[in-house]
Parts: structure tokens; sequence; C-alpha cells
């Protein structure tokens, strides 16, 4: 076990910053409006709770972004002790005062603006009533990749996060399964990833027999039995970085139709690991994993996208889905998670986090993908 | 104790739905779009994780509103068990679609539509990018008070969750707070809370000595020393109604300037209480408060708003500060809660949440207000 790894600089905002902001240009941006969450957070370091109470960044596209981060004055403590906050400058406004007047200034009266894709609508709305000749677009519409290349201080914390994942897998396989609740199995597995070194718990699925056929099920007081499936998945910050995975188990012995849909699952996201490379458009990843369970008689159960970006937040670009034409990158990290959903009978899901290489792809979890048998 | 409130029913978030869609209409609006989050939780019991996949409650102006929830697709099953889910109309989309599209018919080609205020900016920019004609304003511009006068089960809840909060307070007073860490009394107070009822802690504010003159700092490594004055500033959820309370304690004896702040403070928050009643501007109890302050030759150090509305969240309309001219109504709840600020050295704040009934105001919150002395 290595230690933590050094924490990110005002240095290394600045460069994000610095690369967003000629991205910006490139993309045919006057600036970026960046909202409280996972873009501020990266380029800042900031970590406010996104409130009615406006806290906007303000980034000047091209070579000098000139960052600007607008708070409320009682939060101005918080944001001037920021790792960004020696490359900021702060503007701050007090309650009772209109804060897009205070925005309004930092950017022009025209002009095509990226604003952050959770940036609240009611944010949007008062500068657009301030300035109504401006003209807005989400990052993910204008800008969808730009944290999507992680650097080798964000490849790092990424793989440290799988490897967590993967240690809390390998441990939560030995404790009992059958006759408890999905919610007694949850509070193991967050317990276990807070363990090895996770911040931060964000979900803990633990879909068992029928309710694994409900892929966003979470948890709930169903009493696992022998004979089940059960689909765990699950992912928090370590590091500041995501963990995201899936395996699903079985309570005993499963029957031979249980092995031969998670077969079909394990072929699918093997394929579709394989398929990843630079050069290959997201949508491919999806096609090989649709194209695998599709032939094998499953297409219709295979409900969702094959994968979503991870870095400071566990849903980002790129989408593995059909429809996104962009191509990989190496440094580009995802979730390969195709599964089959059987309603009123049971799922299987299957997901890693990977990593586009030059030569490839890298997978950030290893643990065992077949099916494991629990008791 | 009394046992658990009974659930909100399908017929209570009928008749919720249905006093939306008239207000919309009285304050001119063609419908209203309800994004996930507070609005969503109480229209419909339905809380899903606000993401990058649309989920929208779109509602019709007038005295029909006929409801339609749109929803990812594998969200579908979590939104059929919503308490609301018998009287809604649900419309799903799936992966690699254009939820926009889906949407779109359910809104006509003009007219004004009013959003939930944390709705995200890219959702706002795709339904106003597939329907230019619609002007869209935040519900806290265009019906701030949708959800602000609680009726009587709501306020059952509300007194609860404040009944708990005090709870915690009584206990907190007990634990040590010389030599411990700020997260250690944090830690303490989230157990309580939990102990006491709470499904969900939102903050543990512990700022001690010079922390405490931050309003907004949560609870960090500072080891609390005999002389400090400590800020507690702590709620969540009970039966989904939140809490939130501030006392000030000091560790040991206060010195004659720590008592006096304290005594104004404390004479500031009693006469901003008994200024509450129906009829008077809600930008008047704050006035009531910040005179008290300033003419105590404090008011540079009360930085903040005097209160602010809750509810399914801990903050919410109506806002008790400069320049909000609407007027309380028996039934709303908010809290009360001045403050005083000296950088670098301390600070001090009382809040309570409190009802606004017939007559007057009624305190949610009955824990002593005078400056305790820890250990």
């Amino acid at each position: 076990m290595t230690g933590s790894p050094a924490p990110f600089t005002a240095d290394d905002h600045a460069t994000r910053m610095r690369r967003a902001a000629e991205a910006a240009a490139d993309a045919g941006l006057d600036g970026l409006l960046i909202a409280p969450g996972p873009d501020l957070v990266w380029l800042t370091g900031y970590r406010p709770v996104p409130t009615e109470r406006l806290t906007l960044l303000v980034l000047r596209a091209g070579e000098d972004p000139d960052p600007v981060l607008v708070v409320p004055a009682l939060e101005a403590p918080d944001a001037a002790e920021a790792a960004a906050a020696p490359v900021l400058t702060l503007r701050d406004w007090s309650d009772g005062n209109d804060p897009y007047e205070t925005a309004a200034p930092l950017l022009g009266a025209g002009g095509r603006y990226g604003i952050s894709d959770n940036a609240w609508a009611m944010h949007l709305l008062g500068l657009t009533k301030r300035l109504p000749g401006i003209r807005y677009t989400s990052l993910t519409e204008s800008l969808p990749m730009l944290r999507a290349v992680k650097d080798a201080a964000e490849l790092e914390r990424l793989a440290a996060a799988g490897a967590a994942a993967d240690a809390a897998y390998e441990e939560i396989r030995k404790v009992p399964f059958a006759g408890r609740r999905e919610t007694d199995i949850a509070a193991d597995l967050a317990e276990l990833l807070r363990h090895f070194g996770h911040s931060q718990v964000d979900f803990t699925v633990v879909g068992s027999g029928p309710n694994g056929a409900n892929p966003h099920h979470e948890a709930g007081d169903r009493v696992i039995e022998q004979g089940d499936m059960v689909v765990l998945d699950f992912g928090g910050l370590k590091y500041g970085y995501g963990s995201d995975t899936s395996r699903t188990v079985h309570v005993g012995e499963p029957t031979a139709e249980e092995q031969r849909v998670h077969d079909v699952v394990r072929a699918a996201q093997q394929a579709a690991c394989a398929a990843v490379r630079p050069g290959i458009a997201c949508q491919d990843v999806d096609r090989v994993a649709r194209e695998y369970i599709t032939d094998a008689g499953y297409g219709e159960y295979f409900i969702h996208r094959t994968g979503h970006g991870i870095g400071v937040t566990t849903h980002e670009p790129p989408y593995m889905v059909d429809g996104e034409d962009r191509t990989l990158v190496p440094g580009m990290c995802f979730s390969v998670e195709p599964g089959i959903y059987l309603p009123g009978r049971f799922g299987v899901r299957i997901e890693d986090i990977v990593t586009v290489t030059e030569e490839g792809m890298r997978s950030l979890n290893d643990t065992p993908r077949e099916l494991a048998i629990v008791h």
C-alpha cells in the first residue's frame, strides 16, 4: 500500500483552467460559467453545496482565462481556502443584493457561453434576464470532453479507487447472504468501501432475486434467499475520484438458465472491453455489447447504455451509448457494464472501469468476473 | 413518544398537484416543470437522484393538472412505486433517444412555464432548443410560496423534527468539548440526530473559537479549548421534513465581552421572533433583528439574512431578507437566526424554527437560548 497522492496544487488547477479556456475558444465559445459540482471541483478544488445562493466561476475563453469566482459573502472564507484560491479572483455578494448584477460585468453583453450541466435553472434564468443577448449551451453539448481525458495523477487516483472497490468485493463474498436483508449487505459494502479508503460512498446496490431485474433498484427490505441471483453495484470517491463496479453473485448453485444468462453478460462485457481502443466511436463499444446480447436472444432485456465516464464524479461523459459518435482517446476512463434484466425474475450485470491506452485498454478493476457462489 | 405519522397518500399528492396547478394559473403560467428535488418530493413523493438523464414532471396550469412524469426507462420501475404513481401518467424514454422529444408534446409551442429552481441547466437548455417559443421562469421568481404554507400533517412532521433536534441539543451539552476536535462533536451530533429519529443528517456545524466567526464553517480538525465559544448548527430530515437549530455554547466561563455579544444576539433573536405574525413583511423580520444588532454596535458583523423557509428541504422560501416584501401567512415555517461574527475571534448564532399562527408565532424549538456552559 502506497501513501495518499499529493493534493492538487493551485498550479495544477491553473493548468486545468487554461486547458478549459483554450478548449472553449476552440469550440467557438466566449467563456465558461462553472457551477458548484464536479466541474468546479475539477477546476478549482472548491466544493460548496449548490444552493439558491449563486456561486459561479467565470472563465474567459482563450489563452488568459482570468478566472473570477462569484461567491456569497458568507461563503467567501471557505472559497478563500480552495486549492485554486491563489490563482482566482474572488468577487463576493451579500444577502439582499442581486448576485446576477455582480456576475454580469464579468461577461460580455453578447456572445456564447458554455455553462455547467448541473447549474441551477434559476441561476441560468437570472443571468439570462440580466444579459438577454448571451446564448448559452450546456457543457455536455459544447465541451463534453472537457474532463474526459485523465492525466497521470488522475489515473493514479482512479486506479486506487478501483483497487479499493475490488478489495471490498473480495471481502463481501465472505459474508453470509441467505437470510439477511439487502440493506444489511449494502451496509456491509459501504463499511468495506470506507475501510478501504473511500471518503464517500455514493451507492451500494444490492438487487436480489426479482429486484435484480430493476437496474436502478438500490437495496430494500427483501430478505435474500437460497437460490437468489444478487446484483452488486457499488462505488464512491477515494482521493476525490470515483469507483463503480458491478458483479453478480449467486446464493448457492445456479440453475442452468441463470448460468447461461450470466455467461452471455460476461462474454458481452469481455467483447466490449476488447473493442476499446483509441479511435473507435463510443457508440461502437455499446454496439459490440448489444449485438452479442441480442444474438444470444436477450436484446430486449438489455435496457440501458453500456457505460459512462468517471472521474471526480461517477457519471460524466463519455457515454457509451447509441448515437455517440465521438471517438475514444487515450486517458479516457469509463464503465463497461452490460446487463440482462428478466422482469419479475432476476438480473445480471458485470461492470469494470477501464481506461483507454495507446494500444487498447487497461481495466482498473481486476476481480474475477465469473458467477461467484456465496452463502 | 407517539408513532410515525401516516405516510402521504396518492390523494394527498393529487391535492398538492391541483393546488400547484391552480397557483400556476393565478400566476399567469401555462404549466409547471418539476425537476428531481424538493418540489418533486413534495408533489409526488418520488425522490430520484438528479442526473444527466431527464426526469421531469409536467403539470398543466388550471383546474386539471393532468400530471405526466417523464422518466428514464430504467428508472420507471422506481417511479411506479412513488406515492403519487396512481394519479400520474408515466412516460418513459430509453438511453440513446432524445428525452426532450418525449417531453415536448406535453407542452404547448408557446406560453410561459415555471421550472424548479434546481432543474439542471442542461435540461432547461435541451427544452429551450426543442421549444424555442416558450418562456421560462424559476419557481422562486414566479411561484415562490408554492410550498411555503404548511398544512397540519406537515406541521406535525416539522414539530417532530424540531423536537428531535432539541433532544440532540440537550444531550450534546453533556459530552466533553475541551480537548476534542470539532469533527468529534459533529459526529456526536449526527449520531444524536439519528438516535432521535432523523433519517438524514444534512449538516452538523461546530465552529469553535475563530472558526465560529465563519458562519458557513462546518467542522474541522481544530481541537476545542477551554475558553472557546462554540457555534453549533445542526439539522436534517425526520419523517421527510427538516430540522435546523443553532445554539452557541461556551467551554467554561465566558468573558464579559463574550457574554455581552451573546446577550445581543439572544435579544435580537427574541425581538425578531416576537415580530412574527400574519401580514408582516418577511424583510421586516430581518429588519427587527438587524436594527437591534446595529443599535448595539455590531451591525457590520451580522453578515447574513435572518432566516429561510424549511419544509421537505432545509432552505426554501420564504426568506427573511432585505428586499423580500411578501408578507407572512399562517402555516409558513422558517428559521429566525441572527448572528454576530467577529473575524479571527468568535461567533454567536441562535436559531429556532418558527411557524406563523393566526395570532403570531409558535416556536418548533424549545431548548434554552442562554449561553450554555459546557466542559
